[in-house]
Order: structure tokens, then C-alpha cells, then sequence
């Protein structure tokens, strides 16, 4: 393949600043799906449409039926994290800039550059009739950054969608150079917003300060109730619900090269980890629940010095999830709790914002081996079962039609997601093109149709 | 006296809206000092100047010099507070408007009605020659609302202002209606932002939850730890340098009628007074230290659900200070308390943003009879003693001198300073310059020289 050409080709798609969360780029989430959409149907896809909701549209496509072959169903999405602040990046978000083998924009790596290595995968198994070796279906979705609904209401109505025989997600990345990743689980999010009331205005803390009770002071309290200095999470049955790792979880975890002390200075950029100290750092970050507190609102927060007791006052929570915690059954201990702590002079309501649920992924399925097998041929190694620590609240939606849910990708753990400069390694394009195209040609001979 | 006439006087000083803490409106502070000072020389005042400072100057007027008699100085304060929300007035703030018996605009009796009692009280006392039977000098500030320094530097350097027999300060009110009041002691102030930083940039909950120290939690469980549930504030020192009120306070505050159901639902608007128990209300808040929260920063407040594990967080927060308690120790005291409660992995600075000392003002000298006397026979009724919670930090600049301070004035509880709708009643207007003005005539007879 024409390099230069397919990095042409990217950058097209990488210029268009489709930030779904921001309502004036919602034309552009559409140029970006409409641009797919001519990708497809000028690879010759019978189907390509818009799914079309309270949102930005998904784009589907499928590949010219062959009668007797598998169906796989790619996934990605085609909308990015805003880009501020913008005067860190070296050069313009986007305007695609490739420098030391690096391509620079946002979108880079999640998600435009890893749907583009599907699509060019799947240009490259076309036989010269323009046919592929398989059924390719592809769902590629514009509100990934930005908790929309689009995609979840249509899986939901439309079942047939997942009846598939493999699902890829390519929105992941790679443990460490050299180290391509599947994995088994994601973790679940309840958000959520505590607001405590404790007076019906805000008073002078000189005429009232001793007598009367500080909302901020109040939900303060609260939140320091809510996890012990241990970092235990004091919310009742929450921990009974954790489904622990696999024995096979925990010794590939064991075996994989990780230096807290590197991990501490060059990532979290901490002086210390904190956590429940009888377990591992990766178990604490992959397969824990927490509780962070994202915000707080309320009072004076302005420059000078003004006495107020605040009325009101309000923090933004969340919980991540794992397996066995369904986020509306957390989202009503939480609730719970936060009412079993809460004073009786103070009213407190918790509104749940946004939740997803955690995932587990049996590994064990035949077309793991095929993928493990592709990554071999083309990047000498197989992967590695790890976990993720975040959420991609749509896979439960993938996984509703039984078939495989195969979370990889190319990305780099330095790839800079969500942040200025935001990259993709050059050659992990070209190895992700590799890969997927040879796990269709291989998963069109071996996978059951 | 003709009221009419006094009325449209005095709201022409109202109707000026000489705002100190935005800086749109300093020509409206200097337009409003300029008014007085045409007062003082309509009335005849051989020194009328301008005290420069860095900031909104202070109004420094002299009358004409009677040897043998005393003298009195004349305390207030022509800037006013915000006016924001402005839709909850029911007329303009800046156009005062009078609606059964009282006098609504913003400065009502905060405190240009109140200077304006001094004004009247003194032209009321003045002989067909022109000349007060004592000598007043009168010192307008025009920063109290808003922290300014120009007061204090000019009194530091020239401490013979304030070699007087005898200080009023007309900035405080009645304890009830028909009740007057002198005040033996008002809170300092110790106002700081604590600021925590435990990460070098913000983290993704998803990927670092469970490991990275979250600063807003830091900072959380840190103000938590500042005071018990109970309401102590977990200071070191702090309680051993309060010097609790005297028996005769505590014995006249026994007498003060005080409802404490009324007082919660009426004023306080919870549901529930918090604070030590083991102390009466009145003296958690005017005998007693105080730690509030007033507002949080850090993190993400906004709309939506962003997982953010924030890097650094900030809150302001304050401490009323009594007698024994100043501001510079207890600054450092908090600052001690702050490193010692942090955990090791937090960076955590204390900035002391503004302070005031508490003040006890000892009533038994002669002038305080001469003011219960002058209050006797205008309102039927003698002062009682009684303390503030609030802070007036120039009180104690001008107790330098030696000189009584006579903190008292003709505000009734309902007023609503800082408040929209802010009133005074206009009968207490008259009332406060026919007390002032029997103090002068009377201080003027038995007061030393």
C-alpha cells in the first residue's frame, strides 16, 4: 500500500473537528460521518446509512453478502475529545502534522486512526471482483465522547445488529511497545451529583457563623465519609458485589513488566500511590471499584475574601465499576448511603448523570487465537490479557448478541488520549492494517459462518 | 427640624452609588466623599480634607477648635456594598424610596444613613455663632466594605487622630426595636485560601482511579479534619486563647429576649443550630471562634460528566476570632494545623487573604453613661451590652488613642444589610440624630478635656 497516499487519505479525516460535545461542531460530527459514508460506498459497500437519533447519526455499513462466511462487526467512532488548552499543542489539533514517525492531531489515536486501519483492512482482503473473503459490518458512532444515546437506543431496537459471529472494538491500545493487548474486562461508571441543602439563603458567617449549619461543611463531611483513609469505599454491599480476577488474570498480571516507581513519576505524577494496599496496583485500577470526587460548587470561590455561609452546595462523583456492579443498583446504594450519612438538618439529593455498565470478556473463543495469531505474523507477538481501568459503556450493547467482543487496538500507552498532542505511531497504522486484514482472511477460513 | 427637607438630603448621598469593591465605581466613592466634605464646609468645619491612601480616600473633617472642651470623634463609612441580585429590589437601590416608615436603598443604614445622623446631630448642636459646644472631628472611610487600607496606614502614621476622649462608631444597630445597644466586643477575622496539590497535571478517573491521590479529596478529608462534628475546631491553641465573656455579659445576655426556635426559622432558615452545645447560642456566636468553608475550587463543576481526578483544589475558608486572638497568630496557627493534618504525598499552602483582631470595648467608662442618658430620654429606654459577631477591623486603629469606643447606632435587626431591599426606619433616623446630638451637648459638659 501507498503510504503517503493512506496518510493523505487520514488526514482528511483527521482535519474535521468533529468534537461531539460541543454543540457548534455538531455539522462537523456530520462531515466526518458523511466522509466515512463515501469511504464505504466507494469500497462498494451495498449498505451504507446513517442511524439516525437524538444525536449525532452512526454510520453503518456492510460489506456485499457472502453466502457461508462469518460476519464480524467493526466498531469505532468517528467524534473526539474537545482540544483545549489549545496553546499546548505543538501543532494544530487539526491540522494532522507528522513528526519523528508520529502523527499529531486529535483523533489520532482515538478513534479516527484505529477506524481507519479497519477500513483500510478491509480494502485490503477486496478480491479483484471487489468482494471480501467474509461479512464485514461496520458501526462507527459520533457520541463516544460525549455519553450520547444514538448508538444504544438503535442496538436496542434493532438486535439483529449483534447477531454477528465476532465483534471488534479497535479503541484500545497496546500494553507496551511490542506488547499488543486483548481485554478481559472494562470498568463500569455511576456519575453522579451529591447536592446538600442546609439553609433556605446564604447568611454572614460574622452575624451567624456558630449556630448555623454550612451546606459546604455539611456535603465536606459527607464526602469524607464516603471513602475511609484507607481508600475503602463506605458504601454498603459494595464490595461483596466485586467479582474478583481469574486465577489466569492475576499470574498474567504478575508476568507483565510494570515499575510502580515509573509508573508513580511518569504517568501519575504523584509523590505516592494511594489505594486499598493489599492489593496490587493494576488489580486497584482494573478490577476495584472507586470513588472520586470530580468537583465541588457552592459559596464564593472568587478572588477576595467573602464571609459567606453557603445555603447550597454541591460535589460531582463518581464511581467506576466492575463486574457484578451494575451501575443503577450502585447508583441506589449510593443514594443510600449518602441519605444514611447525611445529617437531619440537611436535605441531600443525588442525581445519577451517567452510568455504564462494567464488562467481562471471555477470552477463551476461537477467533481470540486468530487475532493472537494476526499479531503474531505482523508484530511478533501475541497479546496480552489485561483489563482497562475506564469505561466504553456500548460494548454491553456488543456483546448482546453472544458473539465475542475482541478490545484491542494499536494504540501506544503514551499516546496522550483526551490530551494536547494526542498521537498515533505511524508504523502502528500500518501494523493495525496488517493485522486486521489478516485476521479476516484467517477468521473468513476458520470462523464459524 | 424640617424631615422633608433632611430626607432629600440625605437622598441625594444614597442616590450616589459609590460601590468600593468594583472598581467601575471608584469616581462614584470619590463623588460621594466629595458630598460630605461640602457638608462639612456648608456647616462651617475649618478642616475639611481628603485622606489619600491606596485606595478610595478618607473624608478627615475638624470643627471649629473650642479650647477646654473635649473632643469626639466620628466614625462611618460612605462606600456601600454590591447591590447584586438586583431583580429582588423592589425599587432601585440607587433611588431611594420611602414605603411605610422606612427608607429603602443600598447605604440606608449601611452606613451613609448613619453618618448622615452624625452630620445632623452635629449641625443640630451648633450655636447662632457657628460653634459646637465641643470640639468633633469626623473620619468617613470609603472601604470598609471592601478590605481597604487607606484608613489604617493614615492612622498608623498619624496616631494623634485619634488622642480623643471619646470614639463613635455609628456602623451597628438596636438589639431589637426599642432596644439600643452598645457593643463590648466584636470578632476578628482570619480569612485564608487553603490550596492542595497532589498530582502535576489532572488524571482520567478511568485510567488512574484507585491509585492517584485526588487533591479535592485531599483537600476534603483535610477540612473535615479542621473541625469535629461536634463543632470543635481541631486547632491547636485556639481554645486556650479565647477570654470568655465576663459575668456581667453573660448575666445581661441571660436577660436579652432571645427565642432560639424563632431566631432559627426567622433568621437562620434551617432546620437546626449547630455548633457547641454546651454553649448558649448567643455566645457561640459572639464570645466563641468560628471555622467556615466558604467556597471550593478545583476540578470540574460544570454540566455533564467529566472524570476528572483533579491535580490541585482550593478552598476559602475563614475563622471569627474573640478577644485574645489575633489574626497574625491564629494565621499561623491554621497554617501549622494545615501541614500537620496533610498527608505526606500533598503539596499544601495556606494564604492568608485578609484579617482583623477582635475587639472588647470596656463600657464602664463615663461616656457610655452619657450615651445611655442620651438614649433614655430619646427612646425611652438605656443601652444594653451586648457583642457582635461580625468584624469592624479599623475598631481597634481607633482604640489606639486610649479613647472609649462607643460602637452603637441606630440600625434595627430586619434591615437587611448587604442584602437587596436594604431599609431604615425613618423614625430611627430622626431619633439617632436627636441621641447624637444630646451626647455631644452632654459630653460636652461632663466630659474630660
Amino acid at each position: 500500500m501507498d503510504h503517503d497516499k493512506l496518510l493523505a487519505e487520514l488526514n482528511q479525516f483527521l482535519a474535521i473537528p468533529s468534537i461531539s460535545t460541543l454543540p457548534a461542531h455538531a455539522q462537523d460530527c456530520r462531515r466526518a460521518a458523511g466522509w466515512l459514508m463515501e469511504q464505504f460506498r466507494a469500497l462498494g459497500c451495498p449498505v451504507v446509512e446513517l442511524l439516525e437519533g437524538d444525536g449525532h447519526p452512526v454510520v453503518w455499513a456492510e460489506s456485499p453478502r457472502i453466502e457461508g462466511k462469518p460476519t464480524v462487526l467493526c466498531y469505532g467512532h468517528y467524534d473526539v475529545q474537545p482540544v483545549d488548552p489549545l496553546d499546548e499543542w505543538v501543532s494544530p489539533p487539526f491540522e494532522p502534522t507528522v513528526r519523528d514517525g508520529k502523527l499529531y492531531a486529535r483523533g489520532a489515536v482515538d478513534d479516527k486512526g484505529q477506524v481507519f486501519t479497519l477500513l483500510k483492512a478491509y480494502q485490503s482482503v477486496l478480491g479483484k471482483d471487489g468482494k471480501p473473503p467474509l461479512n464485514v459490518h461496520f458501526i462507527i458512532e459520533g457520541e463516544e465522547e460525549c455519553g450520547g444515546r444514538v448508538i444504544f437506543d438503535r442496538l436496542r431496537a434493532e438486535p439483529e445488529r449483534t447477531a454477528v459471529d465476532a465483534v471488534i472494538v479497535a479503541d484500545m491500545g497496546y500494553y507496551a511497545p511490542g506488547m499488543p493487548a486483548v481485554y478481559t474486562g472494562l470498568r463500569g461508571l455511576c456519575y453522579a451529583e451529591i447536592h446538600v441543602r442546609t439553609l433556605q439563603r446564604d447568611l454572614h458567617s460574622g452575624s451567624y457563623g456558630g449556630v448555623a449549619p454550612n451546606a459546604m461543611e455539611t456535603l465536606v463531611r459527607l464526602l469524607a465519609d464516603l471513602k475511609s483513609r484507607s481508600g475503602k469505599i463506605n458504601i454498603p454491599k459494595l464490595y461483596k458485589a466485586v467479582e474478583p480476577p481469574t486465577k489466569a488474570e492475576r499470574k498474567a498480571w504478575k508476568g507483565l513488566p510494570f515499575d510502580e516507581r515509573e509508573f508513580l513519576k511518569d504517568e501519575v505524577t504523584g509523590k505516592a500511590l494511594v489505594g486499598l494496599k493489599q492489593y496490587s496496583a493494576l488489580e486497584r485500577t482494573w478490577a476495584l471499584p472507586t470513588f472520586e470526587i470530580h468537583g465541588i460548587r457552592g459559596g464564593f470561590t472568587g478572588e477576595g475574601a467573602k464571609t459567606v455561609i453557603p445555603a447550597q452546595a454541591m460535589a460531582k462523583v463518581s464511581l467506576r465499576l466492575v463486574p457484578n456492579q451494575e451501575y443503577e443498583k450502585v447508583g441506589k446504594w449510593l443514594t443510600r448511603a449518602v441519605k444514611d450519612l447525611a445529617p437531619k438538618y440537611a436535605e441531600v439529593e443525588v442525581k445519577l448523570l451517567h452510568g455504564g455498565n462494567p464488562v467481562l470478556c471471555d477470552v477463551s473463543h476461537p477467533a481470540f487465537t486468530v487475532l493472537d495469531e494476526a499479531f503474531e505474523a505482523v508484530a511478533g507477538a501475541r497479546t496480552v490479557p489485561v483489563r482497562a481501568g475506564g469505561s466504553i459503556p456500548v460494548v454491553p450493547e456488543l456483546q448482546r448478541g453472544g458473539a465475542p467482543v475482541l478490545l484491542t487496538g494499536i494504540g501506544l500507552p503514551d499516546d496522550g488520549l483526551h490530551s494536547p498532542n494526542e498521537k498515533v505511531t505511524v508504523q502502528q497504522l500500518w501494523d493495525g492494517i496488517e493485522v486486521f486484514g489478516k485476521f479476516f482472511t484467517r477468521f473468513a477460513e476458520r470462523g464459524a459462518a
